[in-house]
């Protein structure tokens, strides 16, 4: 979970968080949430593990002004030998605001997709049913 | 059509262009495709038309890095009362590096959906027509 | 205080945090920085009194990278009637990355300067001082 | 020279072009500029020497908005050794919206401050030449 103000920075002159800015907010809450499972994204990178975005799906619901408390909740829904899933809510008060999903890839050094880790995956997959569960 | 270099904003640690990045893109695409349809945004906005982004799907193909020429193009796929869908891709050397798709909505000062003017419509329907009839 | 990690979207390229990326955390700093002087931006916008920036000043001292965890700290240094100016240190690990000052002027709903409201300045002025006796 | 119009992007709520955004108009005209001077700067780092500001100063002049035509020129105002000096306006009809100077500095691939290397330096004095004559 990743909880943020909205700043001057996150907005537009329409007065609302860019549209944009919400794939930033996607970002700094899939971090968090890997390392709440056990995985922090930079040490996977040392040890040749990168994770790219292959495809993302948002859809905004709401609008949210200057000064707005936004929580980002991301849970991981789908996880395959190379690939995972991972489901984004940002809520203001309780109320949804945008959702997306992002579709990742488990990329090597020179870009080409690998299959992740063994320990990659079976705390991806334990952080799965933790999120069946709860929801 | 919006052609641009990356430059080091556009890019991350990885090396390459950070994925919302693309969604900054597409907006400087569109706002050069509309104004080439006789659609000038700032000028609608001051005639109390606003266009929103109600939902985007972006898919990430190849990857772009610092120096390289990216050219973007938009066509409208879509127009309906109060929306429309703009396609959206980002080639290097007339290769595809993403595509996207975001589905846009005619709101007033408020905020509140509202049919768009009959003016901005057939300007968006005679510009599908030239997109539908060159690709 | 504004405490927040190095994520991709703040980097570039050269593995290290963007340069411009340190104004963003200068704003995340003086906004909570100010509410912690019992300024709330935002409301003070509601009742018509808007800060802007009218010059930075920014030393890059050090490199930041991703997942590093840094620390701004935001003091006011200078208080006139209608100007403030705010000085911004950057740390990672207690040691400075960057060091910046913004100069900030009070302006109204049209961008006029005027003389900042009487509660505005006792309050930069009492959070001046208590800067000055702990550093 | 660099010429852009503002995209949503640019914005903020203020309505106008948040004031770190400059920082990103300064960096693509100066890779412009050094572009027509012979320095390519994506070329140089393929043998080795980088470019990093040490230190940026920013003034804010005017506003831009929504829409507006920017031209963002750089000029080289001093060169040294290792270091070199830039300095960028930002105009709108000629009119200057914002002024700045950012401090260079080469340095080697491990981020050690490194003499520049003669060719580079010959361009650079070639241009500050041109400028000085021209402005």
């Amino acid at each position: 979970m990743y909880r943020t103000r909205v700043y001057y920075q996150d907005t537009d002159a329409g007065g609302v968080v860019y549209y944009a800015n919400y794939l930033k907010l996607f970002e700094k809450s899939w971090f968090e949430y890997l390392l709440s499972c056990g995985i922090s994204l930079p040490e996977w990178e040392e040890q040749g593990t990168y994770v790219l975005v292959k495809r993302v799906e948002l859809d905004l619901l709401d609008k949210s002004r200057y000064g707005d408390e936004l929580e980002t909740h991301t849970t991981v829904t789908d996880v395959k030998n190379a690939q995972f899933t991972l489901a984004h809510v940002v809520s203001r008060d309780g109320k949804p605001v945008t959702r997306g999903q992002t579709f990742m890839v488990c990329v090597d050094g020179t870009g080409k997709p690998k299959r992740m880790p063994e320990d990659f995956k079976t705390r991806l997959l334990a952080c799965q049913s933790i999120s069946a569960t709860t929801t």
